[in-house]
């Protein structure tokens, strides 16, 4: 009898922003399978002995992905009720699509837990809301940290310059010169406010404010470290203007 | 003694979706104020002698949002523990961002509760990674209905187009044949997949699949209607490939 695998968003890192079903999920597995970016605070709820970490980590130690395809559909053959619990939501740049084409692959049924993303809700508890009304009509999501395996930076900065909307970038810490750079090239204002937000909605969350000028420096004097999210665009600043009454 | 206000995200409908601290909110609450957009399985959830309906609707009645601004200013100086719930996450299009400016000004103490936004977790449930490594290195979100008041559009196709990401329309069921012009005018190609959720993750959720070519067609044949979300891009043909292990 096949077991079940579900591919589960842990949200931001808050446990309070699991969704009620990833709970229920976390406490009902068999095995939980994870990695760091749920943060410290939820892995703590599950006991130990009912997790497996399949970490990997920019420049560390890691575990391929080929491993934890692998170990999914494994557990579920042996007929156990798996969580495959990622950072954020399991699409958003979390090689969930991915997972979930080995799964199907293999015969293994599944379901999809979204799961609050840290793009948005990273600067959301910050007082950013990535569309406004009045600044933003669109956003757009890209990672920094790209794949290093591609022959070129897939990502187009001047379409995205152009949407003219908010661009929040994730995994873009190390590579900030470069695309804060590319986005000036493209024609964006040196004065368009830039937001850095470290380790969002954990207990010691860093905001950093800067342009697209002035971030580098910013990231540098205040020593932001990845995890972190950059926002960028004219609803950055709203942070400034609401801060005093943000709980 | 002035009282706090909660905005909300409920996640795209299914109750399960909820986080777990909206989830505590909504029965801690003085005051819950919505919209029809949360869906009814999560209206249903609040007492009737402690919520208040706010709902515009496109085309019908509608409450103006300086009400609804105003509502959670007074109801917040009777020292009222207010939520505004909003549908998915508050500032994905929802006019959160003017809200909470609106509290700010008027010096009312707030919180964001960041939600499972339907744009991500929408296509997510029905097997559709809004990123993939392989098809989508940037996701972007724009609302197909735009502010009428707005006079020429501010949404840049063209710059979407040449991303070379997916593309999300929010409220663009009755605006398809627009964007979908606009988007093949760009230079997209017309057999790009496309998928519209209709009432994502709600009981009676559909999914209908076309390509920038056909997906007009399929709308009307298939009779899908608001509230529905588009994903335009190579990872809307994921769901064909999974669907048959998707539970």
């Amino acid at each position: 009898m096949t077991g079940k695998v579900y591919l589960v968003g842990s949200g931001p890192g808050d446990p309070e922003l699991l969704t009620v079903k990833a709970r229920r999920l976390l406490d009902e597995a068999d095995v939980v399978l994870h990695d760091k970016l749920p943060g410290p605070e939820i892995i703590d709820l599950i006991p130990e002995a009912r997790r497996e970490d399949v970490g990997k980590r920019a420049g560390g130690e890691w575990t391929p992905q080929e491993y934890t395809n692998n170990r999914l559909v494994e557990l579920a053959r042996e007929g156990k009720t798996v969580v495959r619990l990622k950072g954020g939501d399991p699409f958003v740049f979390g090689r969930g699509g991915e997972e979930m084409e080995h799964l199907a692959e293999n015969e293994i049924p599944f379901e999809i837990v979204p799961g609050v993303t840290s793009t948005i809700g990273g600067p959301g508890v910050a007082g950013i809301p990535v569309t406004h009304r009045d600044h933003a009509s669109s956003v757009s999501f890209v990672t920094g940290h790209e794949d290093p395996t591609k022959e070129e930076s897939a990502v187009n900065w001047q379409a995205l310059a152009d949407t003219g909307g908010t661009i929040v970038v994730v995994m873009g810490v190390g590579k900030l010169p470069n695309y804060t750079k590319a986005l000036l090239e493209a024609g964006m204002a040196p004065d368009t406010p830039v937001a850095l937000i470290e380790r969002a909605t954990w207990p010691d969350m860093r905001v950093a404010m800067g342009t697209l000028d002035t971030i580098v420096n910013v990231r540098d004097e205040e020593g932001i470290k990845p995890p972190a999210i950059t926002v960028i665009g004219e609803v950055a600043a709203t942070r400034e203007k609401v801060q005093e009454f943000l709980r």
